[in-house]
């Protein structure tokens, strides 16, 4: 019951890796706003696998098909439903996990929550389940830029230790990101980490990442106090991705090193609003966005499904060595830019709905 | 409408810093649980102002009543209401900033956001907010305890740029942490984070720092898949706490700089279960507990309110300089440490409110 | 954790009848709103004990605090928490049914519930519990007067086989409902009504009754489809008050016995929008508002506690005959008015907020 | 937004009557329970088009399809996607329509709400959106029929005037209901109320009628105090059925004609627990389950589409006349007994996994 997202723009997914599809409903996309299937499909084709070297072999097209929602072009108002079937499985790729659950993985945990896991492992915690998000965060982006202007831009601003230099905010864009196969704008570093998750990917081992994201034109006042602040719901929807492990927004854990007189944004006059002359709030204070453009980092773990011969026990508790197979990436921050993307989107979404409820 | 936090166990709270009280209903505790109002004041005594130098001066005895859900010292399974009033107001020492937002506070966003803000300046971004949140956490922490063995235990693990050195998780307890005023366990990093913190409010100015938190004997299978997972609500929770800019998770932004072999967590068998040898998951896989401790962090930014004089605008957008008075705290971890227990609590209590349900 | 109503108007009461009181906190209310207690307190008037010779004896005034959410009596858009201290309590008049359970009371059910019971039975099934409803019901109400100009009139339509003649659903004021005890504005009804319930009360007996309710000026266009439909919510809203058998919206049972030739509400032209010639549909089609009045009927059953002897049996199925002590209403309709009221105020409150997230 | 409902067993439906398809999302279904579509299609086959000369005349097969949630025939306890594709559409018959509000159909307050409108016209007030409720329904009822042995069975008893005798409420099954096209298991009134239909539909007109569900071996206990309480939800689910009017739990509105002394149901011992000698209270005493079986009955009002010309006016208000075509039905009563079964399995769902998580 924890598939839902959304307080007025709701999300929910479902599928797994191997049945016969995976997809979304979205609920509470506002009517008269044109859509089709070409809206969605490039966050999709930037989040398939087998996309570029750097990533899974997997083949899947993700083809989405709009189910309902929509008539002559034009969303009604009422619930989208989106759907984008499997096709390249291969079950026998996970025989032996059945017996070892993975290190790291959700196999286990999977398995003593429901007593059951599908074949593939930890079934809903497969990558595979973000293909409903990035479908119906590319609807909620949609209505974000054509309703507000708001725009959404996520990079790739560290692989390991490789960092990415600093990047304008305002004038990043998705040609910019996409200009290389690891989606760092900066791109010496991004050369460093293609090399590196090359290397990687060679040796059958992972590694980690990060992933940095600004949102622009997020209108002064969208946000909620108290537990849905727009900071505390962007964190719980950044940690609901696959693989990720931390949540920073604007200054972050570097912040707490500073002092306020250092750390505070001093408001200043600026084309007839209030803005700040620094931007060391990410763009919200008090959990309420204050004009400036949001900005976040989520860490991204090295995947826990590797080639390399890993010592562990079975379920059974007896030691042994798991080698596994299975096709997996090396390293997913390239194609976890779109995801969290979708998710900035869906969040901002539900925030733009219920602001308009108070105007 | 977003003052209420949780699906089983739900707690909703209101109130501001100058009317009349603050508090919480906590709904969903489970029947026949021993609870009076002695279960709760420790909490709200280590939260409370004006408890030791490092703290703001404002005099508040935070002293909590229990109106509902309690007769004869046992829960009903009715909703709890709890209350504390408000009794050292100054409202005089607001009188500048009614003119003029105070830089990276909440006052101009809440003003942006609903054309009217309480005196106090933010309103729920107050402090005083997070009395009802400890109030109510203190009460599943006791369900959590009784009923699981559940022991949670947060502690300052940086002020600025001074670390404390590796806690036992395992033997780490309340006591200890209080053995000094900052709530920092190392004693040798305890001392110079007094130092700095006493120095820091005498310039009048602030610093941040960062909490640490372990949950232990957290059962094997909480959590829920996909947007509830328990790092997300775990990272709502606590960036839903004022003054938050980041969430960490077991090996978090670190994490990312290690490859999967090294990062991996591998199975053992441990006491009639599996186990795992190291804990960069912090004790969460797939979203869903893995039996070993929970553990994450969370980055509290310098407090915005300072006495130094800052250079900002007021809010027409007139130059002008603000010196900050009213009674407030030159760095907030140590009063952060029970806030940062009882959400972890909230969060806690829920699902295993939502994992009984299954079995 | 189902003492919460709401999506963007969100109640949240607590309270049981011998604890230190009830009360509600109120989410999500509009800032901007002048708002005092004496805006409040005349619906609590309406519905308290001991206001006339047909209701129980206990004495309770009722006052009700507001605790926060209000500031120089302006709402701030934050919750406002609701307080009303409990006072005339006999818990001795219990002590026998802590042996028997009452037939058709929650004696029984709170028990196979909880494991537990407040001492005056059935917890949150007291008439107490609904106090919290009516306070906030007129902040809701308060709110879609000035904002829409809708008001709403519920009146006693029926007590036993005794019914209002038909009363003017466009002119209806609170005022005529108050003209007598029983709240019917139909006066020769209302005279056998009273005579009814008085020589029902004599006979330490009970009776039952219908509330109609009639909501004018909801705009057409609020309410939501499918699972929210306006007549679902209203449903839910009234069903969930102590005592509560049936809902009708508009021609209800009676309207199955029409053909749809004579039952369907042919469109006209009025004042400039479509209106309807009759009103089967209770103002409502297909969930959402149509701009006629929205009006329904409530059937509420004879109250369970009553003196006369019963044949039951006690807790562990020993045969006994129960006359209940305590202080009860004979009829609790005219009660119930202000409580339906304050029901359908919370239910087109959050429509109207829902609504405008949509302009 | 308001296509989703459900705390712990949520279902969320899309579709409109003209678009891909229809189907739902139900998340929350416990793992290991076996299910495959041919235990969900006899319910669709039982709410289909077509089915009966009483029905409309759109033929649809309505076959389901499982996407997700279920692995080798066992459930994962993962989202169950649902999905039966629209086939014979014909949206030529709506083009009158289109300039046309129906008289008390959706067409006016769908345009009111949303600006936009389905080609056919309310579009999620179609009946084909229920084909996801009765999907999901069918699930929810293996699963309650599976782990505690909940049956539920409804049936016509009542279309226009003509009522049913007394039906045996623990005996009463489907296969008897189904002995007949109207599904009434007194034969007598069913002949009368299939000859009623059948005229009804060659005088192009429609008709209502009266559904009644009777709810055995729901266990005492299930349901929640307030807001939740189990008839206020089951009147919630009724009352967002297309067509319905009222809503009655037990005695319902006969009941506020009774005295106390009458309508009190007395305690008995009975195998080993209390039952109780009459059953007015319908089996729910404060919202909770007191064991004995749940009895409600819910008005079906005549369908709003008919074929008879009916004198009405256009969206501009233009006096016209207006006779539908499209293929609808002349009394629903007949189809809308496995919709009205489907819900209340979704409710006591719920409120089965709610109740677990107290044990």
């Amino acid at each position: 019951m924890s598939s839902t997202f959304g307080t007025l723009l709701k999300i929910s997914t479902f599928g797994e890796s191997h049945c016969k599809g995976v997809g979304a409903v979205l609920d509470g996309c506002p009517p008269g706003m044109t859509l089709c299937e070409a809206d969605i499909q490039p966050q999709l084709d930037r989040r398939r696998p087998g996309q570029s070297k750097l990533t899974t072999d997997r083949r899947e097209t993700d083809r989405v098909t709009i189910f309902s929602g929509v008539e002559n072009g034009i969303t009604l108002g009422t619930p989208i439903g989106l759907f984008v079937p499997n096709k390249d499985q291969r079950p026998g790729d996970y025989r032996q996990m059945s017996q070892i659950p993975r290190p790291s993985h959700a196999d286990f945990t999977y398995q003593m929550k429901y007593g059951i896991r599908a074949s593939s492992g930890g079934g809903r915690s497969s990558a595979r389940e973000t293909i409903g998000r990035v479908a119906a965060g590319a609807i909620a982006e949609k209505m974000l830029n054509e309703a507000y202007g708001v725009e959404i831009v996520a990079w790739v601003s560290a692989v390991s230790d490789i960092a990415s230099m600093d990047v304008d905010l305002q004038t990043i864009t998705r040609q910019t990101v996409d200009g290389n196969l690891i989606r760092c704008p900066d791109t010496a570093a991004a050369d460093k980490m293609v090399d590196l998750v090359t290397r990687v990917k060679e040796d059958q081992d992972s590694v980690g990442g990060i992933v940095t994201c600004v949102c622009r034109n997020v209108p002064a006042g969208w946000g909620e106090p108290v537990f849905d602040k727009m900071e505390a719901k962007l964190a719980q929807a950044m940690l609901s991705i696959p693989a990720t492990k931390g949540f920073e927004i604007g200054s972050g854990f570097a912040g707490t090193r500073l002092k306020g007189s250092i750390h505070n944004d001093p408001f200043v006059a600026a084309d007839g609003r209030l803005g700040t002359t620094t931007n060391n709030s990410g763009g919200i204070q008090g959990g309420i966005a204050n004009g400036e453009p949001v900005v976040f980092r989520v860490a991204f773990k090295p995947p826990a499904t590797i080639g390399i011969a890993q010592q562990t026990v079975d379920f059974n508790g007896n030691p042994c060595t798991l080698a596994a197979k299975g096709r997996h990436d090396p390293c997913v921050v390239s194609r976890a830019v779109p995801i969290v993307e979708a998710m900035a989107a869906l969040v901002l979404g539900d925030f733009a709905l219920r602001q308009k409820m108070r105007a």
